[in-house]
């Protein structure tokens, strides 16, 4: 078969990576494929590629590539909104399939490119934009086709469970281990997208949409990161036999779909709670499969690479297959999308863990009992830690109950004179159904 | 679109779990495949099917379904080798496409199957006879297409797994556990199939032609049962750092390919060493990727339905593109299929655990340790126990080495006078690279 011809944009970590499989694995892939996949053009800024180039076509204008009538696939790695908007645009524009590794372009402008795109006939392929090698998004969108999955929740940001590993084992501060973190290079000079959630957020608004059929809306995505994450609340938790994970978590409910990346206190001795490093790990709950778990690398150049190249050799593999037939872009047709909103942070259900810092006076912690009680919420353990200071850290875990009512009751019991200063509340999930 | 017509051939506890999921999840399932999946006749022998089948087609003659002109895909559910392989071969023979859960048909019939279906332009899909609900299938064929595939590992029996857990967990006997899992309903009265390691071999011969694009080869899979795994055994890999586990293992090398099943030591803090229970998993190594895991129900009525049904919706969706633009059966293109050979278990590479009984005498050690010496084998960790008796129990591991040196050693070591009894041989996998 008449060989399929790919243009690469991008030649950063991914782009070289990219390069690197595309042409060390060329023999292995077409015995796949059954046809040659060659690289055409290569768009690059930079004048230092991660990759030998010897002997490529290059062009230092990208928007070549995505108008060169050679060119059968574009591949985005540029990364960003904008420009790579534009780019993937104008590929579809001019009748190219697209494959992308941009989670922030995805998240953001998704809705947008996939209409163009099917108005175009082409597919916008971005598997490597959700935990980089872990085949996720191929997993969710076919591998579960025949469930309503309940929920998703997954370790989807290497650098900050990379932090919340070493902040667990080694007993470091936050500040410590993300400075550690930007030294060995999983960390940016500028963390707040990885510690604060933001690129979390992106994979699971991504995972949200092919889970539930729900069009893209990253803006209602709730987010809350790591860094105010201590030592402390880590051990406190590991006694009541939990973990501290950087959790992005999708849920169907009744009443819409919750949508939120938090520091999240799982059982110790779930599969999920073991995955250490800067290792991702995605479980997902179907209501015919049970729980399924997707595991390994986040990042990386070739890993990344690994996901980006299965999803040429995927469009390849469906180039002849008439659009109805294809697999949608967010998993469910276009015109059978759901309207189901996705729910403000008040509304979502959660257990909690506390902790209040407490004068030590009789009748101090049956005030608290009091007011929680008034609110609804069950109290499941409660550890108040001896101390020959006046005050004492009293930590509690709670059943599930509405986001709203644990903020009316927070705001009560900080208001009450012995309790000092703010009250730590990280959210609990068991996981088990 | 026009609706697919599918006929479901056994209705025992896959076949129930199937139908009540193409049942139930109806709406869910046409909002991806973009039309509806009717169930047209359902084949079955059974007076007391697992499912309510009011108003159904029924038939009990199953070849009727696999001639039913109004059928599309036939569903092959009745499990075993004869009858379900004329089953088959007639389907495709009518032009059905065929989706099945049986591992011991694909294994030892596969190719011949492929072959005929390749024939008549028809697909076979076969998620479901490997991992049950697992999307492993599609991660391994379709996730990692870009990858040479170095080596996969996996807990692919979920019955062995268990009774491993346990042992493990309360120091308790195999016949002991095996009795408690056959009253659970896990394992079959005949438990040879699942303890003996046959089931997975029939898994683990599919996932190595996947892996490595070489034709089914059941017949030379080495099969290593855990009936002779002691608590004492598991105790003593604890104490060094390892976890028994029941694995399949298949590894590309520069003679050809391993493929075989056994009881193996692996590090404790791995993830797989922590898949308890009844769950299956399986970590893949790929050169570009690294490695993934994948985790999940191995078996069950509705698990391993989800794995049929979204074949059911993956023949639906490549149903217009041409047979050259499929996904292969195997993986790889039929024309590209590789020779290299499956290695005897002699060739293979692997550490070892070894525990002798030893009469406790000056220079018993000196004498083992030689001999291993002299076959070129390294050893890693001793532990000798200590004792009041008389003998005393030897703990070895030892580095990589190839098999048949480490049988001639233990032939050696067993001749001499002071070495009691048989040296019980445990191989050793670090799954590091």
């Amino acid at each position: 078969m008449k060989p399929v011809k790919v243009g690469i944009c991008g030649l950063g970590t991914v782009g070289g990576g990219t390069f690197n499989v595309l042409t060390r694995n060329a023999e292995e892939i077409s015995r796949r494929a059954g046809r040659h996949i060659v690289i055409e053009q290569i768009g690059m800024r930079s004048e230092n590629p991660s990759c030998d180039t010897t002997g490529m076509q290059l062009t230092a204008d990208i928007f070549e590539v995505a108008t060169n009538p050679e060119i059968d696939i574009v591949i985005e790695l540029i990364g960003g909104y904008d420009t790579a908007r534009d780019l993937v645009m104008t590929a579809i524009e001019n009748g190219k399939h697209v494959v992308t590794a941009n989670k922030a372009l995805i998240a953001v402008h998704g809705n947008e490119i996939f209409e163009a795109a099917q108005e175009k006939n082409v597919m916008v392929a971005f598997e490597a934009s959700v935990a980089g090698g872990i085949p996720i998004i191929k997993a969710i969108r076919e591998g579960l086709s025949a469930n309503q999955i309940n929920w998703l929740a997954g370790i989807i940001n290497g650098t900050g469970n990379f932090i919340m590993t070493e902040m667990r084992e080694k007993g470091r501060e936050f500040a410590d281990v993300l400075q550690e973190a930007q030294a060995l290079g999983y960390a940016e000079a500028d963390p707040t997208f990885d510690v604060e959630g933001i690129d979390a957020a992106h994979k699971l608004t991504i995972l949200s949409s092919l889970a539930f059929g729900i069009p893209l809306q990253f803006s209602k995505a709730y987010t809350e990161g790591i860094s105010k994450i201590t030592p402390q609340d880590i051990q406190y938790a590991e006694e009541l036999g939990y973990r501290v994970k950087h959790l992005g978590i999708t849920r169907r409910t009744d009443k819409g779909i919750e949508l939120r990346v938090h520091p999240t206190l799982i059982p110790k001795n779930v599969l999920l709670a073991n995955v250490n490093g800067v290792m991702n790990a995605i479980l997902a709950d179907g209501d015919a499969v049970g729980q399924t778990m997707y595991y390994g690398p986040g990042a990386g150049a070739e890993a990344t690479a690994s996901a980006v190249v299965a999803d040429v050799v995927d469009v390849v593999r469906t180039l002849t297959a008439d659009r109805d037939n294809r697999v949608p872009h967010l998993a469910f047709q276009p015109s059978a999308l759901s309207d189901a909103p996705v729910l403000p942070v008040e509304e979502t259900t959660s257990a909690y863990y506390l902790r209040l810092q407490a004068v030590e006076r009789p009748g101090v912690l049956a005030h608290v009992t009091r007011i929680l009680g008034e609110k609804g919420i069950n109290i499941e353990a409660i550890i108040q830690k001896q101390t020959t200071e006046a005050q004492v850290p009293v930590i509690m875990l709670t059943q599930r109950v509405e986001e709203r009512m644990m903020n009316e009751a927070i705001r009560e019991i900080e208001a009450l004179p012995d309790i000092l200063g703010e009250i730590v509340r990280i959210r609990v999930e068991l996981l088990a159904d």
